[in-house]
């Protein structure tokens, strides 16, 4: 059969452009014993991807120019060769940006398809809640009436973390993007602050003001000059989680600014970069834990999400836009 | 009794120089019950010193101007009104930068006066020694065959990590400012290699054939592009130590240069600052273990003494010139 996959037309230089990528009609071969033949249905776009486009080592192996790109894809079997998956089920793991595909089985995880939000395993219940759960409590070890700042405080990550840190009695307040998404995290996910960095001329100022007993938490979805600000207003013993930094991903070269050193120094600060998949083995209580707290109505949570396989690149590049509201993914009906 | 002291005369603007400092005479008042007359023996100068010439909060509580300058002294009861405490003992403590002084019992720790090296406890049995033992051990965490390495590393803190290191069987490369150094570190010190940033133009490629197998554990003695260069070679789950910004203590603001968050995310890396005394109630631990190598012959030890109390205000300038090689320390006659 004719399937039509997305490969990485040319590496972006700077911010990703829709010429970077490519839709391509592919051939899949007839499927083998142990095979499976999987329709996608949820694509998950993430910021890391950009990280791949370049062809640098990172901690993910780049993407081949002229090969599909891949991502993390709940995908129904359609047909299988294999005996521990049936036509079907539902599967998540790291696919190809293709309608269909073909795969061995390994590494794929069932989703129930009776669950009222099978999307939600791209999110808050899989890896960007559990980087929010892991890096919060397991790098930041929040502590009841601490002060916690978020970046990117209403992307996929930020608004999970900033949830957590409420529950753990933490003073929240969270940096993002647009006036609509400060109202969101304050009036909708209970941050006790926020503040929209591209209407706020002196960000650290903002957030000693949002942040009277200083920050004891820092966790940076964004890098750049936001952080500079919120470093500026760290506490003794403060930690800062490096998430994420997706102010630099569109950079060519390393960032300029205030070497943070100064301030870990007199501080007696830690700063962690973190990936979540340090954390597999645990992933399970994560994902218990997130669920509990979802039932219960203790964490909230937001979708963008694009429809239509055509909208991939879209949807990714509007990542760095920030026009996403928490989890950003393309749904093909 | 009349004695001199040494009062800050100005806070320094950058580099300090001998104008901040005023030589004085003071009269001490008699004796009173509970208290004791001190002679200093050794004066330790040391770079955190710097930082509290500054008007400005960090850890440790700023000096006022007008007022004795203060640092770790070992000196000798001259007379006591203290039954803690009898003529000729030696005492350790925190200290004014004064001939004799008038102080209570109250945070002094004696020092066994048939110790034939009374004065490595400013040093390697001491703050120094402790804050090498403890950051290096407890933050840095070395493996056996990892790779560390040291900036600053023909100073105090910086031949005691590197010598550490090196019983722990790691592979050691030291930082420092000369060519004399470059030889006593590797001659004398059992460092693998060492590099005289001095007479080095790309300090990040010295570094990278000087470890091989790139870096998994930085502490820093010194900041600025020393650090740059060599956090540009870090490995995965590298620890980063800061214990020291030398490079810094005299710029009047924030110092600027690529901001290390994207190496941190990219190596899962963790930087820490640290300071000894958080670590004070496993003192007896970290000094036990510091007698036992140096009895041994594991560890090696080298002090720069300057004579005389006129020459404390050189002594301690000379620190950010490196002119010390090893701890640095005055000593009265």
């Amino acid at each position: 059969m004719i399937t039509k996959q997305i490969v990485l037309a040319s590496r972006p230089i700077g911010m990703p452009v829709l010429a970077n990528f490519r839709f391509e009609n592919s051939e899949l071969p007839s499927l083998q014993d142990g095979q499976l033949l999987l329709k996608g249905l949820y694509y998950s776009v993430d910021p890391y991807l950009r990280g791949r486009m370049n062809d640098a080592k990172s901690y993910v192996t780049p993407f081949q120019v002229g090969k599909p790109i891949e991502g993390s894809v709940i995908a129904r079997v359609i047909e299988s060769k294999s005996g521990s998956f049936a036509k079907n089920e539902l599967v998540m793991g790291m696919l190809p940006w293709s309608r269909e595909c073909i795969v061995e089985g390994k590494g794929l995880q069932k989703i129930d398809p009776n669950d009222p939000h099978v999307s939600y395993h791209l999110g808050i219940l899989g890896m960007t809640g559990l980087t929010a759960y892991f890096g919060l409590l397991d790098i930041g070890k929040p502590k009841s009436a601490e002060t916690v700042v978020v970046s990117g405080a209403a992307g996929a990550v930020g608004m999970v973390v900033g949830q957590i840190a409420k529950i753990k009695g933490c003073h929240v307040t969270g940096i993002a993007g647009s006036d609509e998404k400060v109202k969101l995290l304050k009036e909708e996910f209970g941050f006790d602050g926020a503040v929209n960095y591209k209407q706020t001329a002196d960000i650290e100022t903002a957030i000693a003001e949002l942040c009277p007993d200083g920050v004891d938490i820092y966790f940076d979805n964004v890098g750049g000059e936001i952080s500079d600000a919120v470093i500026a207003n760290v506490n003794k013993g403060a930690r800062i989680i490096i998430c994420g930094e997706i102010s630099s991903y569109n950079e060519t070269g390393a960032t300029v600014g205030p070497r943070p050193q100064s301030v870990l120094l007199r501080k007696c600060a830690l700063m962690q970069g973190f990936l979540v998949s340090n954390y597999s083995a645990r992933f399970p209580e994560g994902i218990l834990q997130l669920s509990e707290w979802l039932k219960a109505g203790k964490l909230n949570y937001k979708e963008t999400i694009s429809k239509g396989f055509e909208s991939l690149p879209e949807a990714f590049i509007s990542l760095f836009e920030g026009r996403n509201t928490g989890k950003m993914l393309v749904e093909i009906e």
